[in-house]
């Protein structure tokens, strides 16, 4: 018979925490919890599987289920020595999401499971309290009412229904605050919400125990289908198949009185990673009320005004979890009447600072290895310590002019400079438009997502450090000020007053999330502390605690990684940027970037324009000493790192104008006859463009294009060889179908070389290769291989051919496909390995069978993302190349991708 | 030692016929007749290896090869008793080329070479014939001076400077034909001929025959080269690779007086096919002025007036000779003072009609075996049969009224009509403009080939059945009549007289290519004696030898081939054509061509405009019955067999106007203001749109589509089926790259199948399958079999992808790299077996390794070319689907590929 059903409490627990995909991060770990003989409330927990099982059968539940909760519900009263329905002693449950990763805030939770008429009645004389059993009776039928049975605004611009009776309740009684209300207002409620549920939805509410569980069980499991989960899950990249677990947990309360309190804790700082314990408390309070951010909490500084011994005691378990986890912890707690219970604990998120700070720190304290620590980053999360942050002094001057707006909790570290936009959906249709926004609310919840990820940065008058906005935009990068009470947002108006000043949408507004302060107008931003020791050099590594974080990671990732990292770039400042940040060479030097420069455009347009060979010639001939110009800057910046320049790639009709004006304009400038010019652009308008006249395909009609490019490569070369600084060029050609077409090219490169090295007077080491972007050059790579001496994947046009996408049209399916699970990811973004990626290592092997350890590379997008990094790892490639901000992180993805061969 | 050289002759030969590669097919035939003691002039010949050596290397020889051919000159010497150099009794020799395949005058020839001032002596006493002696001295200065020294016209317009000299002279002698000029005159000649040369080219003419030799044998290796060789070699797709050998033979002559001819002959007539010998001859004459045309010859049924002895002698021959190679027979003859020699022999080129009729004769006659003449039968052929006709009331009536305009030979079966045209480039650029032109001219040359290529039919003034029209034209499957002595061209006039009656360039003309017969005038053709037979039935089968040979031979096809054959077709009528055929399925229906039909657009037009779902699905609903129409048409025709109709393929975009007034129209047909229309087309232009929006991405954005085609589908097979007409309907969903887009499809086809025959209380066997398009689609074909019932290869799109070629933007480089070799053929004629071909077997294999003996067919224009046919029956497909018209070409190629496996 299959388990479905795992339960834990009273020191021992049937699950542990490596069964996270079976039992839930969550679940997991309140069974370690329990194995550590840390208090945790009694409970058990419903297994991913089942979740899965339900939607697969039309969700229906495994047969087994309903016996084996029962069980797992007997195993609780026993441990809590209370009972589910009992009169006298009534036990009341939790019943909470869980799945493998954190998903905060997406899915739905019930509370004070197990309260009816009569039990309410049995919590009250058990608690002494009435008003305390009648208002968590309220809660739980309000929360049921809103997540079961699924009473609730149907727009934003709705009431919430149990609200509106709530402030109708207050205003009849003249009162302004829920803890103003007795305990009869409370049965009043009760029993209003009960008939509200009756007359609007047509159910009744449940008054038996049992089929409350069951309802709220379905509603969780229901939840991990709602529309935000699936979103947030599109944005992480979570499978659907994956599923929730759901925990069934014994309710333990930090409301029954100012003996009880109830928060969260990080075992370090989550924003910074500094090593401090973190937290947030508030007293007589659910843990809801810390979540949700409705009361802003107060920090773990002043928790030994509540009680120190509490305090003393969450700090050891916090450090026990951490020691046993090896990792920064964030876990819930609750006191209830002075004793302490841990409700769960899990990985904390943090920012890309702390990620890094704490890995190092783990280190350095001998509690992980250097390995283990170049695990824990992921990758992508360096870009924060590249991103920007405000010029001290125009920041200085900027509250000196104006003084500080506000200030709150510094919850995402880094800059942010925009325009205020008061809800999501603004937030993301002026991104759309090319805005830079900052995203402010008086609180965020799950339905802002999309907002926060079209946002700068996010701000809200209410919540603490662990608030919904600080969570979220934490994950995601965002600079993020939380909990700065002195707003008063009005979004009717759509303004944001503090302390006299108002804001209105579109005004600028600044954010530094590494201090929480907010300033009005536009502070310019500068360079992050990494870039500031690498590349301005205005700032001295040993100032820089992050440089040194930052720099140890790296030094340890270039210990263990196998693959080389170069950079996609087309000038000498981008070159240098690129080696600051390690990279080791350029995969692509992309020859026609430099066509727009200046006034080369026109001679680049003669040569277009020229009717035969002598023309084009004298308009190349132009170009040859600004191309050689180039390179040679280039050669320099690289000092003997290897430089692969591409050739001519695009089709020519990118070089001329569209619009009519713009051709009268040109025809002026050249002295063509207009209709002369219209003539030509229709001549070279294509029908598909991506699939026409470009790469090698212009060098083979036109060779004196290679001729001219490879003669400026090479001249350059010679030049800066005689200055006395190595060159090591590698000569591109793109587009390659037919190894007939290299031959071709090869030839036209090898005679232009003899040619300028006889006139020179020097020789260069260089290297003739080509680019694999085309399906039919990864299946005859063993051909091409017989005249390539490198090769270099080049996954932008690879991915549009093989999947037949063009990159320019999927805008009106891709997007579909994603959120339809057609395809797993946008495969531009990351290498689609099923398809692709087996052309890819066709092309690999297939070029080595033919020369043995041949160079292979990548140079599209895909070099600089992970889990493609990853991927050319495994394919035994030599190098990736990427654009310069993203070195680092191709540079930690292929020391991870060494780690997990191990 | 390499052996370069091998000898022939006195009955014995160093070589064999099935050394044809090696020694070239004539030199291959002169070894195999001098071994079958057929009197051959002694000769050697120098292999087709030092063509490709002398290349290679830098236009030297191998060191060897001067040994070898001075004792390949004793050996002659020996045999035919004469001394090469010798003054008394000189050996005279001609030097050929000789290819592994025929390329009738592309490449040159020397004849009389051994002459010189003495020797032309020693020639002149030994046959007692001053005149003849200095007559062939004057030719192979000549002849030397134009092919080795080069001396000759620079242009079209230039005259020969030989035929010059020659003119002048009889001018001054007041003579008008060469025969009249003595032997002074000729000896005059010969000394201007030199002059000329030297002043002309500052080349002596070589005294020393050993020296004329060697010029001689570089100037045959040369033309392996030359331009026109090159062309030919394109049009006939034999690679450059192969090169040609050298044929050095003893000279006979045919025009030593009047017991001596020279002639070509064919064991069976090569446009007919019949069983009779067939040939021309002319008496006193070189081979020379029977190939070149310029000297009408007599054909065989005169032979007697000349000598019935040889004539007979050469039957004989002609009839061991086939017994021997089993094959129709071309082969030249001269007959020397009443001795017959055999010059060359060789496998005879012929049209289809005969291909057909030869093979199947030979067949019934027991000379060759089924198999052997399935392999006789370029595919290709089969087209002339199923080619047009003249309709036999229209074209009594066009000679009734005009008179017949001239009547030539039969050369090249088939009815043409087109304008007239007088020279290849104007046929070339009036064809490019979309016009018919029939090619006419005084005689056709190698430098005319294209022209003749791009003509309807070929007409000439001059020359036999066996002239380079004649041939060529033949060999082209091109409408032919050669040898209309009453035409009277002037070129410079544009016109053509005959018998007083003009007619000029761009009026219409009609040969009939079966009888001879020229008419003036348009004469409408009607179909094929098989097509009447077959599709009109109009004919009865035993009426017709033709459709008798191509029924035989289709018969035994059909025996041997393991391939089915399909046809692509989008109407009933396309469909019964094919199945008269022998078309056993569709395998492929466009949808979407049935869209543009009548009114249908509109609706279409209006789907497309909708703004919404509510919308799009009214307009389709205006198409489902229609469209149910032409499916239940189609399933009726095609009677039980497979029909694969593919779901809507091409972006929406296509079915909107594009210009500015056709918009403006449609906007006011639709009650649509014109922005809107606008602002749409905008919204769906693709910059490229063969990798847009289209194929099954149409359908997963609108299932609606989906459902209303699905919907048309079955309900068309239920009202078929009901009717008592078994039906088998394919469902086939174009473009998938991923399993998911198909599963989704599938899921929207299953549903509607459901409810369909629910309604109609009738179920209908269908199946769902795809087209496997796109690389992606190949790679994971394991993936996608988990859902297609089917696959189905559309190599056109699959050639665009994996090749990175847009077919309608390939015409800027496609045909240059044609030219230069860079692809063996166009990809979108012959399929890409090394490179697309790959994905091809890729994906039949993974396929079929999920779902074991799946149904696998090809759609593209592929399916009906005879070497890709070849290939997919050794991917082992089970159908290739055509055109109607190539279904009979299919077959036989599909039986081919089974033979050539043995």
């Amino acid at each position: 018979m299959s388990k479905y059903v795992y339960s834990f409490g009273g020191g021992s627990a049937d699950g542990r925490a490596d069964m996270k995909n079976l039992l839930g991060g969550k679940g997991a770990n309140l069974a370690e919890m329990a194995n550590l003989d840390i208090p945790v409330p009694a409970g058990f927990t419903i297994t991913t599987e089942v979740c899965t099982l339900y939607y697969e059968n039309n969700q229906n539940y495994p047969a087994e289920l309903e016996g084996q909760v029962k069980e797992g519900l007997g195993g609780i009263e026993k441990v809590m020595g209370a009972g589910f329905s009992d009169d006298q002693n009534p036990l009341l449950l939790s019943v909470r999401s869980g799945a493998r990763v954190s998903m905060p805030g997406m899915m739905d939770t019930i509370l004070n499971l197990g309260l009816n008429d009569t039990t309410v009645k049995g919590l009250a004389a058990k608690t002494n309290n009435e008003r305390f059993a009648w208002d968590c009776y309220r809660r739980f039928v309000q929360m049921y009412g809103d997540v079961v049975l699924d009473l609730k605004p149907k727009s934003k611009d709705d009431v919430d229904p149990f609200e509106e009776i709530l402030d109708n309740k207050k205003e009849a009684r003249g009162i302004k605050y829920d803890t103003e209300l007795t305990a009869d207002d409370l049965k009043d409620l009760v029993s209003e919400f009960k008939a509200a549920i009756l007359e609007q939805t047509g159910h009744e509410f449940p008054e038996d125990p049992m089929v409350q569980l069951w309802g709220a069980i379905t509603a969780v499991f229901g939840s991990w289908n709602n529309e935000r989960a699936i979103v947030y899950r599109k944005l992480n990249g979570f499978p659907d198949a994956w599923g929730t677990a759901v925990n069934v947990q014994s309710m333990v309360y930090g409301n029954m009185g100012d003996d009880c309190a109830t928060g969260v804790g990080f075992t370090r700082d989550p924003a910074t990673g500094e090593n401090t314990p973190y937290g947030e408390y508030l007293v007589n309070a659910q843990g809801e009320d810390v979540v949700a951010g409705t009361r802003t909490p107060e920090p773990f500084e002043n928790m030994s005004k509540f009680s120190q011994e509490s305090y003393d005691e969450l700090t050891n378990f916090a450090t026990k979890l951490e020691r046993h986890y090896k990792d920064m912890q964030d876990y819930e707690f609750t006191i209830q009447n002075g004793h302490l219970w841990m409700l769960q604990t899990r990985a904390g998120k943090r920012t890309g600072f702390a990620a890094v700070k704490i890995a190092v720190d783990m280190v350095e304290e001998g509690l992980i290895t250097k390995e283990e620590a170049l695990m824990r980053v992921e990758p992508n999360m360096l870009n924060q310590l590249l991103r920007p942050i405000f010029d001290a002094d125009e920041k200085a001057k900027n509250i000196q002019d104006k003084g500080l707006f506000a200030k709150g909790l510094n919850a995402g570290p880094g800059a942010a400079t925009g325009r205020i936009v008061f809800n999501a959906p603004d937030a993301v249709e002026w991104k759309a438009k090319g805005e830079d926004v900052v995203l402010v609310r008086i609180e965020t919840s799950p339905e802002d997502i999309q907002g926060m990820h079209a946002a700068e940065g996010i701000l809200t008058a209410r919540g603490g450090m662990t608030s919904h906005a600080a969570l979220v935009g934490r994950q995601m990068g965002r600079v993020c000020v939380v909990g700065c009470e002195s707003l008063q947002i009005d979004y009717k108006k759509r303004q944001v007053n503090a302390g006299g000043k108002v804001l209105k949408e579109g005004d600028w507004i600044s954010l530094d999330g590494s201090t929480g302060e907010v300033m009005e107008g536009h502070v310019t931003t500068k360079p992050s502390e990494v870039l500031q020791v690498l590349l301005e050099k205005s700032m001295k590594p040993e100032d820089s605690d992050t440089y040194h974080t930052y720099a140890k990671l790296m030094e340890w990732a270039d210990e263990v990684r196998k693959l080389n990292v170069r950079t996609n770039a087309d000038q000498p400042d981008q070159a240098a940027t690129a080696i600051a940040f390690g990279a080791e060479g350029i995969g692509l030097t992309r020859t026609e970037h430099m066509f727009f420069e200046g006034d080369r455009i026109d001679s680049v347009r003669e040569m277009i324009l020229s009717d035969d060979l002598v023309g084009r010639k004298k308009a190349l001939a132009k170009l040859q000493p600004m191309q050689k110009d180039d390179f040679a800057g280039i050669f320099k910046a690289m000092d003997g790192k290897p430089v692969t320049i591409r050739l001519l790639d695009p089709p020519l009709h990118e070089f001329l104008p569209q619009s009519d004006k713009e051709i009268d304009a040109l025809a002026k400038d050249m002295g063509v006859p207009v209709e002369k010019l219209h003539t030509k652009i229709e001549q070279l308008h294509e029908l598909n463009p991506m699939l026409g006249h470009r790469g090698c395909r212009l060098g083979l009609v036109y060779p004196e294009i290679t001729e001219m490019q490879t003669t400026a490569i090479l001249e350059a070369a010679c030049e800066v060889k005689k200055a006395g600084v190595d060159v090591l060029p590698e000569i591109m050609v793109p587009l390659v179908g037919h190894v007939t077409e290299l031959r071709n090219q090869e030839k036209v490169i090898r005679k232009v070389a003899a040619d300028v090295f006889a006139a020179q007077g020097i020789e260069v080491d260089y290297m003739v290769g080509t680019m694999i972007e085309l399906p039919r050059a990864a299946l005859t790579a063993d051909e091409i291989a017989e005249v390539a001496e490198f090769f270099s994947f080049g996954t932008n046009d690879l991915t549009q051919t093989t999947l037949g996408i063009s990159r320019d049209d999927a805008g009106k399916f891709l997007p579909i496909y994603v959120d339809q699970d057609i395809v797993e990811a946008d495969p531009f973004e990351k290498l689609d390995q099923v398809g692709v990626g087996q052309l890819v290592e066709m092309g690999v092997q297939k070029g080595r069978s033919t020369r043995d350890g041949m160079k292979v590379g990548i140079c599209g997008e895909h070099g600089g993302e992970p889990s493609s990094v990853k991927f050319c790892h495994r394919a035994g490639m030599n190098y990736v190349s990427c654009s310069p901000f993203r070195v680092p992180i191709a540079r930690l993805a292929a020391a991870q991708a060494v780690l997990e061969e191990k």
